[in-house]
């Protein structure tokens, strides 16, 4: 039978094939460039048709999509989170993504993204770090020691120039993973017994647990002026890591406030709480660190805006390369009428 | 490295498979199958979640995301409609739909639609003919002799015994490759040089043309009584075939009223316009065709419950087969919280 043509075919980027790719790359080098590409987006925000996830709720857990376009391109983000997965030895979440060219509607990527959305979420957090840290923070506090903790601590090394991670999980066995992993990769690693030692002098306070639960992981005594809190793990409804005292004496920055507001942190304080949203502050229309004392706080939830721009970033890294294979997943018949004349020759 | 375990992989159908699967279950076979997937999907039709499709806009086209679930397998399709493609040697409509588990969240099916689209919506047209066609209706009008029409004729012929078929479309080639198509299928094939010849006898009247605008396929005077017709290319906002006047004089069933009042031959009639919906006569709720005179018309637009059926069949169906691969799509790290370290791993 004919090959169907190019176009036709959609590049699909395995688990296997982004881990050697990440490899490649080299690890701080892809973050550094995803960066570059969430830094990108962040500036032409506006232009982003920002559609709400759309979400399919069940006694277990919730399956999403997360689209958005820039009017070139069109991403989508399929993702689950079924906290419940874990005691049955499956992920909490997976995840995989498409880009689409916006003017023939032609897929033009398929990726996994679980391991592409770990990278994309650490990426995002430093180039906020690097907007809001306090200028020349070497040394972070990692909170939560799970399947994110590595990537935060290796991104916020390559993006500002991390030298010394504080974990503390309240599970040693994740601070022990997670300090074996790190080992190596060219940073001091203090592994701590209590959130109080983790946090002292550190600069920057990443906080990373997956309790779905409004818990204080991080109480107001404990955060002083001049901080950075880069708050992860507040990510839906229900689940927050911060006392309310400190939001009160922090500036805080989201990315997309109406859903900022149901997802993240803020969703503790009143409906008109003041946040600046992190766009503004990456296109120069409003300031970041304005000062030696200021708390500045990132409340991240993630946004479909970033896979967009991870999805951007792996369709440009992969061209050329033999980091994909291509999938036949697009009837392709000569005469578009004629699909059933396409399915008849098959026969043969 | 470690292999994924097996539900880290996704089976994905791929268009030549697909192509191979119908050719193996037989394509009429394959037909009446989907038609009772979809019959069973339409009695249980107030137990899935009907959520509007997701659209993306641009100036020359749109990417859909039809999403839908029964609260045990969670279904969506990719979609784009771009007219102007055919111009440029593309697609107007490509598709590819995903299946998963809504107990983990992980995909379990992931398959070209493009040609499984072209089945579903000819399985559909003969289920709802089951119920609203007269009684030993033979002969079917084909108007519009496009992509769609062999699959329309050869489901009518598979589901309720359609002997004969009478093409007509404005562009002769179009029907004397409709005519190419079904020769020595089985059905008796009449190449017809008017819409009004084209009707001639005909106990069924199936529109599907391309025309995006206001186009009278049929007009009021074509319609005798008795006739069920089959309204198929009505299926976006300023795209109809029928007169209004044939409208007021039909009873007519819907797929999901919201949907079809904005891209339906209804939506030429007012807001109030009294419609049946589908499933309600399949479950025995409401009669479907009362009477020897009456006109039936089925303005179908297509709903995700009909993808979600077909990817159901298709699920079953590859079981023990080679009709897929399996994709590596989702990271599976034996310990959850170890994404890192799977990484790390997989770099030796």
């Amino acid at each position: 039978m004919t090959q169907p043509s190019d176009k036709a075919l959609v590049p699909f980027v395995s688990v296997d094939n982004m881990m050697r790719l990440i490899h490649h790359a080299g690890i701080e080098q892809m973050l550094r460039d995803l960066a570059d590409y969430v830094e990108e987006d962040f500036k032409r925000w506006e232009l982003f048709d920002k559609t709400p996830r759309v979400a399919s709720h069940s006694d277990v857990g919730v399956i999403e999509l997360m689209p958005t376009s820039d009017g070139e391109a069109y991403g989508f983000k399929y993702v689950n989170g079924h906290p419940k997965n874990t005691s049955e030895g499956l992920q909490t979440v997976t995840a995989f993504g498409l880009l689409a060219d916006v003017y023939t509607g032609y897929p033009v990527l398929l990726t996994e993204m679980t391991m592409l959305t770990a990278l994309r979420t650490a990426a995002t957090s430093a180039m906020a770090a690097k907007y809001l840290a306090p200028k020349g923070a070497t040394t972070m506090a990692m909170i939560g020691n799970g399947a994110q903790s590595e990537f935060q601590t290796l991104a916020m090394k390559a993006i500002i120039g991390l030298k010394s991670v504080r974990l503390y999980d309240k599970d040693a066995a994740a601070t022990r993973k997670c300090a074996r992993n790190l080992q190596g990769l060219g940073i001091e690693v203090v592994s701590c017994k209590t959130p109080e030692e983790a946090i002292e002098g550190a600069q920057i306070l990443t906080t990373c647990t997956a309790d779905k639960q409004y818990a204080t992981i991080l109480t107001d005594n404990m955060v002083g002026s001049g901080v950075h809190i880069n708050a992860i793990g507040g990510d839906c409804p229900g689940k927050t890591e911060l006392a309310a005292g400190i939001l009160s004496r922090s500036d805080v920055f989201v990315e997309y406030p109406p859903q900022t507001r149901i997802e993240g942190e803020i969703q503790q304080m009143p409906e008109d709480f003041a946040v600046t949203e992190l766009w503004e502050v990456i296109s120069g229309k409003k300031p970041g660190r304005t000062g030696d004392r200021q708390i500045t706080l990132f409340d991240s939830v993630g946004f479909a805006i970033e896979d967009f721009s991870a999805l951007r970033y792996i369709r440009d890294r992969i061209k050329g390369t033999d980091y994909f294979i291509d999938l036949d997943m697009l009837a392709d018949p000569d005469d578009p009428r004629d699909l059933f004349g396409m399915l008849q020759r098959a026969k043969a």
